[in-house]
């Protein structure tokens, strides 16, 4: 009695509530993931950033130790001073011509900041640079995110709503089961178009990336995370690049491109009604007022 | 006669082609916001860069000249070596005892990771790494999108909707006014909030950072850019932080909330009808078929 009594209350409870433990549940889920993941990562780079930590004090020992003139104490200082201009994204290096702020440069840092990928390869150095960019990127991110969204809204038009409501007619197949289906080949062709086939492109135009590190690139920069270890012309022992400039405005148009194309496939999946129907369960109940 | 008749046309063709013409000119007008500003950032960070560069060269000029048993190909060479680690992360100075992949620190990248910031101040070495990173991501990052969203829409039931149908009804206000003022002052609080404030505190926790360059931390990281050239609790020349773990895990905090803080105010301002109303004239005209 007591036991069905407390079943009752228990399932009213759950479900007036069942909103609110869902996303309870999905809190708790979350920070797990981040917390696996934080683990596997430690896991696997911890032991490779001490072997490099290991091998970078073995050169300097080495070249002290070749260069009996030299003080550590001097050529830490010569090393601080590098480490914090190549921070900044200046190189001390003498076969390094690379420009950071010519126009075109400029034009690249320009539109990875408003994409919010933001490398870090080149950053502002003076404080007008930086006052400007808060102020330029106050404006440019909402107008860049308006921009996006009307430009995916009409490939939309074209790229899901057109096929989806032809098939539809075509073959009367339920809506939902086939605007699933048009998501995951529309992913697919986009994967191919703008991850695949561009990292092929990479591996023969940089000469030190291997495939995985292309596709990393281009992972990475068209998630706009843009974490900035491989960025495209800026590796130093390059062979050049027999047009530098056009290549970089190449990869400008590129990644603004791939970016729209990424941001259509999440939108077309954000769309589908499985994925509506899903994120209803975790929106707060109503206020009644 | 010929002209009233071409006017007639031509307001035809503006009236069933106004869309397409407002969205012609929002191209054309978000092109010329990019050249501009690259211009403007090639006309300020130029002469910075170029005098930094020579600053660099005078500095290593004068150091061979001050130990004259050092060749240059061989400084170059360790400088590679040290430039190339920093690249990922990896400082050979001996004083820099900060580890990148502990669990705290694997935990900061990763969140950074699924909210695309991507510092980069730390990235995979490995292979293994890499290829993790990007199955991880894909996974995650639309995880961490619904997940933001789901938490933004329920915010928002509190912080937006709930005020502004209060003041509709108490004032008899229009609601579309009411929801433009409501944007703003929410806006300005989350700005002092999660803005103002906290670039307060990293001026006196950072002890080389000024204010100007807290707030550009501040700003860069929560729209995501996350160039990465500062990065709290990085900075080689720092007073030891008497807590480095609990620190590095209040700033993953912090970044998590204000971002989500930062969304609810994006999204308030989506919302707003003018700005609806704005979008609308910009959409594809309805496909009739
Ligand atoms: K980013
Ligand atoms: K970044």
């Amino acid at each position: 009695m007591v036991v069905s009594c407390t079943r009752g209350w228990c399932a009213r409870f759950m479900d007036r509530h069942q909103s609110a433990l869902n996303f309870a549940l999905l809190v708790v889920g979350y920070i797990l993931y981040l917390l696996i993941g934080a683990g596997i990562f430690s896991a696997i780079e911890l032991p490779y950033e001490q072997e490099i930590r290991r091998e970078l004090r073995e050169a300097q020992q080495d070249f002290l130790s070749n260069n009996p003139c030299v003080s550590e104490a001097r050529l830490e200082e010569l090393l601080a001073r590098a480490l914090e201009a190549s921070n900044y994204g200046v190189s001390m290096l003498g076969n390094d011509t690379n420009r950071n702020w010519d126009f075109v440069s400029s034009l690249f840092f320009t539109s990875t900041v408003l994409t919010t990928t933001g490398y870090g390869h080149s950053v502002p150095l003076s404080d007008e640079g930086k006052a400007f960019c808060i102020f330029y990127s106050i404006f440019g991110i909402p107008v860049t995110l308006f921009f996006l969204t009307v430009v995916v809204q009409r490939i939309m038009a074209v790229v899901t709503r057109r096929p989806v409501s032809y098939f539809h007619r075509r073959w009367a197949m339920s809506q939902s089961k086939l605007a699933a289906i048009h998501a995951t080949c529309l992913a697919l062709i986009i994967a191919l178009l703008f991850l695949i086939i561009p990292a092929w492109i990479f591996v023969s135009l940089e000469s030190d990336w291997d495939f995985l590190e292309s596709l990393y690139f281009c992972f990475i920069s068209l998630t706009t995370i843009g974490l900035g270890d491989y960025v495209p012309g800026e590796t130093h022992s390059k062979e050049a690049i027999s047009h530098p400039t056009l290549y970089r405005l190449a990869i400008t148009i590129y990644l603004l491109i791939g970016l729209v194309f990424v941001l259509v496939v999440l939108e077309t999946c954000c769309e589908l009604p499985q994925m509506k129907r899903l994120s209803h369960r975790f929106y707060q109940e109503k206020v009644k007022e």
